[in-house]
């Protein structure tokens, strides 16, 4: 198959509170170097760049231009387009400025949306799902990637494949989506073979995703036009209009879109994938030592086993420790069970109540 | 029972490694507030101080002479002298040093020898008891205060008193030592109301104890004289020489004259005290929250109970963690299981192995 020119949209508004307390409100998780030296949005980046790629649309908050302006050029990769959120408004929003933006200059255009901040483990798979996803999106459908289970998450949200697509490789019809199901279901998806983890990740037909998605959230179109037509350019950002995209209604593309068109289609694949949603998704994606032990930064571990330790400054010496995780870094020391890791947003909450943004 | 002047010796050349991080090189268990506001070598000097006392020997090592003289100013306690070891050589020399320059200057010299670095929670029952030793001592005895188990602790010694003494109201001969009993024993002597823990805290009289402690071990007490003769004194306090120091024989004054002695004496009391020789023992001895737990400086906790967490600089965020100990300095985080909080020496080890000075 020929390769054509897909527009990258890197979604880089979210806030990422469980990764706390390294994710903080000013260096949230995709523009941390999380596992190993490159920040999470520059590998997203370099994964959407070559021969095949157009330069990216970043979409970020307004908080955050200055970094991801920073990284970019660390990686030496100029952005067709910073286009700024005044506020967060979740991603369908996010999704149908930067189309708008794309259909303008460009009726054609293909857009490959990816957030910032996931793991991909195994490019090579991910290139050919890009190239079938790419395919299946120039002939009209509104693909999203699925992941094959390699675990019964229940904190995912799952996709059933249907009929495949005829003349499109790798491509089926939508049948359902399950958003986060309990563990004995997770267990039957993971053994069924027709569901995939949605992943968050599409490419879209940018005029055609506009239209459809006027059908079914015609303010939030309507908004978004309008807050770009209001926005100010300056460089290579697009500041959106504040009122307007405020009025745009808060919502994902999977419950604005993806779960209500017949467009829809699936590409399912094995790409080593994670959203890093928690530390202990982070222990799973990393290597491990022979105690099954995650190490990083200053850590002395004794009979302590299956932990994630990391230290960005002091010395962490844990001893006698079971399935936990450790994380300091120089204003807070984070200790919870492995498993209950997610649990931190507790804490993020308490200190914005208490009026502590220092830790936030 | 008429008061007498009792000449207190302060045992402060102990390391304290047992509470790592917060007790250091450089700032030791007893040079640290580590309960309340008040250090446990002033709370010691406190304790031994008002009409009955004469002015207090401190016995030190060289690397703390300034912070014990800065505390002493501090609670405004002037030092009869200030000892100063050039070498740790466990508690016989340090006794034996300063028994030698108090019998120099007054032959009846009734001694209260008391480590720097214990708690006593119940004073009023520490000043009978120290009213009672000393008037065994000014018999002759060598008198040794026994504290009455609470717990069937098995990190103490112990002590098992014989026959009372004649005309000396709560004194006991003493009938055997036993040093860390196994679980069965202690629990044993718990119940058996003839055993007390060793606590440490003595009254000599000094020519007579010298002169029994000469008995088993001579070249003990000619070098510790040596040490003084040839030592230099300054302002108040009195640097040993180093050679003769070196060369007396290290070992406890219950090893070189407690468990040889005829004279030798108990006190038993109900002092609520503790020797803090682990986070677990400060855990014990600690008020604690309706969680049961010991909460000091910057510490949220979510689901955590029977856990000890201080801070003394970042916050510790801990959830779903029980019978922990998390301590965290500027520089270093330990987390262990509290009833493991004792091995932190492990960590001590390495350090000092791994010539990181500055974390010791």
């Amino acid at each position: 198959m020929k390769p054509m020119a897909l527009h990258p949209v890197i979604l880089c508004g979210g806030s990422g509170t469980r990764l706390w307390p390294l994710s903080r409100d000013a260096h949230p998780k995709q523009l941390l170097a999380i596992l190993g030296h490159e920040s999470l949005l520059a590998a997203t980046i370099r994964r959407a760049s070559g021969s095949v790629f157009a330069p990216p649309v970043v979409v970020c908050n307004e908080a955050h231009v200055a970094a991801v302006t920073r990284q970019m050029q660390g990686i030496g990769v100029a952005p067709a387009a910073v286009i700024v959120e005044p506020t967060a408004r979740n991603t369908a929003p996010a999704i149908a400025a930067a189309a708008h933006w794309l259909a303008a200059s460009d009726p054609k255009a293909l857009m490959l949306v990816l957030p910032s901040d996931h793991l991909i483990g195994d490019e090579a798979a991910y290139r050919t799902a890009v190239d079938a996803a790419a395919a299946a999106a120039k002939a009209g459908w509104l693909v999203t990637f699925g992941v094959t289970p390699t675990l019964p998450e229940t904190g995912y949200g799952y996709i059933r494949s249907g009929e495949p697509i005829e003349g499109l490789e790798g491509a089926y019809r939508i049948e359902q989506f399950v958003e986060k199901p309990d563990l004995g279901t997770a267990e039957r998806y993971l053994t069924s073979g027709d569901w995939s983890w949605n992943t968050g990740m599409f490419v879209f037909p940018a005029a055609r995703m506009l239209a459809e998605l006027a059908r079914f959230e015609p303010e939030l179109v309507t908004q978004v036009a309008a807050a770009i037509e209001q926005g100010s350019a300056s460089g290579g950002s697009l500041a959106l209009a504040g009122p307007a995209f405020a009025a745009a209604p808060s919502i994902s593309i999977d419950r604005a879109l993806m779960e209500r068109t017949q467009a829809a289609a699936v590409i399912p694949a094995s790409l080593n994938w994670s959203d890093v949603g928690s530390w202990a998704a982070l222990w799973e994606t990393s290597d491990r030592d022979e105690n099954a032990n995650v190490v990083v930064g200053d850590v002395m571990s004794e009979q302590t086993t299956g932990s994630y330790l990391r230290s960005e400054g002091p010395l962490i010496a844990a001893l006698g420790l079971q399935d936990v995780v450790i994380v300091a870094t120089g204003d807070i020391v984070l200790a919870a069970p492995r498993d209950r890791a997610q649990e931190v947003k507790a804490f993020v909450e308490r200190l914005r109540k208490a009026g502590r943004p220092d830790l936030l």
